[in-house]
């Protein structure tokens, strides 16, 4: 799907790690046609099954900081001691050829977007409760408890940021919090903003 | 489905005659258990088939106009010399039970739910084209032709209110216009606005 004559939609994905909302974004992808990712710039290490240029573009902090100097990110920010960006061309591009582009970043950058971009869709993904969610950072057993209750500390200063998003979905079962997703970008495929010019021309508006 | 905790939505709907909203309303309810209607007030005689309460509360002129007096209006409008009105009162006692309660008012109305309930979501339902428009209202075979000019121009003022409201579902396939009226208000659902307070308490925020 290239060169529709439709503009994509930006749509930010926010929440704590453990909110599942990587599972719950692959699941909305395989029910929604055109939406894909723009690949986030990362100097982080990888992590294990994660490949280059798929799940992240693996820079170094050198070339990492002059990108931020060409005013190539279109959001990035910097977490646990690693940076973390979009590629503003990425973005543009993807959204002109009629891709909805889904943004899975940090609240630094959800309001980034959000200023840059008014009209783009911020969502905050965040488990049943916060208990919840202790339960499922444990249940990784791939972390220290330490990286866990640092975790747990981010994700109590995330929470403070939702009045700034759009949606809120809470992910108590996969398939219903994908069916929210789907809906609420089905929704923005419905606003006024969006269609108007589709009909404006049939009556001579 | 009672006395839920949450609130329900206030819904409203237009669009001109014969874009097939009542049939897409009525796909909707199959398939959204708490959304309902607040029966409107009119003026105008009963078409065959139309109960009185059920599809309307028919009352005369005197009566309405006392209710205008009264503030017992939420919104009212005139058309083709009939009122319409929906009753505060009863909208306000269906959302306080946790029903979504849909309005199928004309564009004055609209504007002015806009303006007393600025949380209501405001959706206008047309057909993919004007010339489908000039079809299906001729189609009827129960009109006059200077009726349906008359319809056809009133539908062209309703268009340009278009921009005053929040969605434009496109009625070219009922199923997947009701599709879209359905997302909405699930998306409506999500709105962070609507469920900040769920999680708030959580951890204390």
């Amino acid at each position: 799907m290239r060169k529709t004559a439709k503009r994509g939609q930006i749509i930010v994905v926010s929440g704590p790690s453990g909110a599942g909302k990587s599972t719950v974004i692959a699941e909305v992808r395989t029910r929604r046609a055109n939406l894909t990712f723009s690949i986030s710039y990362t100097t982080r290490q990888p992590r294990q099954g994660e490949e280059n240029h798929v799940h992240y573009h693996f820079v170094d902090q050198e070339t990492f900081r002059q990108m931020i100097e060409e005013g190539a990110f279109l959001e990035y920010a910097s977490y646990q001691g690693n940076y973390y960006g979009t590629a503003r061309a990425d973005v543009e591009a993807l959204v002109g050829d009629g891709y909805d582009v889904l943004l899975d970043i940090e609240v630094q950058g959800g309001a980034t977007v959000r200023r840059l971009c008014p009209e783009a869709t911020l969502i905050f993904v965040v488990p049943p409760s916060f208990g919840e969610l202790s339960r499922r950072l444990h249940g990784r057993q791939s972390e220290s408890e330490e990286v866990i209750q640092g975790r747990l500390n981010r994700a109590r200063e995330e929470y403070r940021e939702i009045p700034n998003y759009d949606y809120l979905v809470i992910n108590d079962k996969i398939s219903e919090a994908a069916d929210e997703v789907l809906s609420i970008l089905k929704a923005q495929d419905c606003r006024v903003s969006a269609r108007f010019d589709m009909i404006k021309g049939d009556i001579s508006l």
